[in-house]
């Protein structure tokens, strides 16, 4: 049975579209994948996210090692049985969210040692560790384990950062090929570092490559360095890595942001945007997006999105929704969060059908015309 | 077509079996009506509520007309369309929870005035006023406007306050009858009211009946009194009401409540209790309670419920459900809400057939041997 294979279907420029396949289906490319952080993607049944299109989730080694714990969860049969998902589940390393939400961080060469922001235990975190975590989790794309440092700093430093995250690059595919059966039928990728210097993004693939991995993240983006710093380095960024590869932008993004990584040769992506903001009131939409909380709302009969395909858009008003958000009713979290995630399913889904069809730029310049409309 | 028409198909003892029918569907009783108070069954969508096997839902006057208003829900073309809800809805006339939500009330001849717990508006609710404002509504069962004092006053002031209500529930149905055209298609209940007095309760009765309506409330119970004055309440209260008429009981129960007063002869119920405390994590279960954040459900593979039919119990693990009411996720919400709720309608069918069948008095039994088993 097929471990992990990557076609491309067409191309249009950089951009490519095409299908990973595994042993749990099919992962259409450019891909958005729901966040699933403590084993849910927060307020959505998981029939309700594979309804909407995704064909795989994301969910985090950080927060499921604290809770409920990596070893529970294989004692009760691993991630996809737990939270009744049986399509694949890409984790991240635990690397990040280390350094963004944990207290009392002390990092070595070893690893990273931090307080838990739940309880303040203390708890290691190394590449061996979480290739363990995520192999416990029975986590179908393995992120190696890697440093993420604030895009404000010299660029020493962040070198230095580089060259230890490739390190553990290393030390993460030794830890994942030594979980033989897990490895036999799940991927390994590793995450390009450098922040925002070409050289070192360079070094940071060729070190990548040398290893070899099943596919390559960009690391380091989407930390307050801007849109437009972002797709400088999206413009060389994604060439140094292999092209036969997927490309995996993490923590990315807005729709807008999407479509010009996908422009510069960008196949998945994360982000908790679209459900975060959800649960906040924002819904997006072919036009823009927009605030249901808005005044304006309350009275309007029709949808979040005349273009839109879901089944929110074709049951209920934005006054509806305008009432459940401004009561604070759970229901409102959940209308909003299938929305904007079926949105995004709905954007991946012309993007990959006009870059099979070779107009894939008419599409970008058509969304971004109608996204920014209103500006 | 037929407005309001309730046929009883089967007896034993005083329960009953029967079926309402309206124009917006048929509501096989003994019903138990979840509530949906701000137009929204909390932590549900409608089309799962319907799949549960509610006939109804139960809306409140009092929350409605102060957010999203009456007036705009007329305006957006009523409740049902509002809420994508098609089947029938009971709205309550709010006299309990300006007793029970509001400040500053207010209570005279009139009516009562009060300011809102939302943002302290001014507001008056008199019985024209809600009969107007369930017509707004558009509600399939209107309940007549009354007065719900304190279980623990003098009977004196229950029996002037009960007057009160029967003048009350006369401007009712005078009120609900000047809206034509909206009560040709809808039903009009009246309250009983009387404390735990059955001479107070049988005078209430008899006024009602003079007046006339398609169903008749039991009020005032369930306010503090306990089960056995409940049910001592319920061994004459239903008895003082028409024998063909259906009888609903108002907030109404716990499991074990809802047996007792379908032995006693009561046909329809709502109550929060399976929706709020599934949100606090108290699920219902034929064995009788459970706190599912209890440390002993951590890993527990199997279903809340082994006899519970509902798709949460035929899906997810009681550990599972730990581990998100634990971590507060809207998820745990939503999965406790729908298996109590699912219960619910478990509770009800099985005693729909069990007086069908002639063996309501062994399921009750069974019932409460099964259900107290732990105790």
């Amino acid at each position: 049975m097929t471990r992990f294979q990557f076609h491309i279907h067409a191309r249009e420029g950089r951009a490519r579209t095409g299908t990973i396949t595994m042993q749990r289906g099919e992962i259409r490319t450019p891909a958005f994948m729901p966040v699933g952080t403590a084993a849910t993607v927060k307020a959505m049944k998981p029939e309700t996210v594979r309804s909407i299109g995704a064909d795989i989730i994301l969910g985090n080694t950080y927060h499921l090692m604290l809770r409920p714990g990596a070893e529970r969860v294989a004692r009760l049969g691993g991630l996809h049985k737990f939270m009744n998902w049986d399509r694949p589940i890409l984790t991240d390393s635990g690397g990040y969210q280390v350094m963004s939400l944990s207290e009392l961080r002390k990092i070595t060469e070893e690893g990273v040692t931090f307080a838990s922001h739940i309880d303040g235990s203390r708890h290691n975190l190394t590449p061996e560790r979480s290739m363990e975590i995520q192999r416990l989790l029975g986590s179908d794309i393995v992120m190696a384990f890697d440093e993420c440092p604030r895009a404000d700093q010299g660029k020493d430093v962040i070198e230095r950062s580089m060259l230890m995250s490739m390190r553990w690059a290393q030390r993460s595919r030794d830890g994942f090929n030594s979980g033989e059966e897990h490895a036999a039928r799940s991927a390994l990728f590793g995450i390009q570092q450098g922040g925002l210097h070409e050289d070192l993004r360079g070094i940071s693939a060729a070190k990548l490559q040398d290893i070899g991995f099943d596919g390559y993240a960009i690391g380091g983006l989407a930390v307050g360095e801007g849109q437009e710093a972002m797709f400088a380095t999206l413009d060389f960024a994604p060439l140094q890595l292999p092209d036969d590869k997927p490309r995996y932008l993490m923590g990315v993004g807005k729709p807008d942001d999407l479509v010009g990584a996908v422009e510069r040769g960008v196949d998945m992506f994360d982000c908790v945007l679209p459900s975060r903001s959800g649960r906040n009131g924002q819904a997006f939409t072919w036009n823009g997006p927009l605030n249901i909380r808005n005044a304006k709302h309350a009275e309007d009969t029709g949808p979040i999105d005349e273009r839109c395909t879901c089944s929110v858009c074709a049951t209920y008003s934005r006054a509806y929704l305008h009432h459940l958000n401004k009561a604070g009713e759970i229901l409102g979290a959940m209308l909003m969060t299938e929305h904007n995630l079926a949105f995004y399913q709905q954007l991946m889904a012309g993007m990959r059908a006009a870059i099979a069809e070779s107009r894939f730029a008419a599409f970008a310049a058509d969304f971004r015309r109608n996204y920014f409309a209103g500006k």
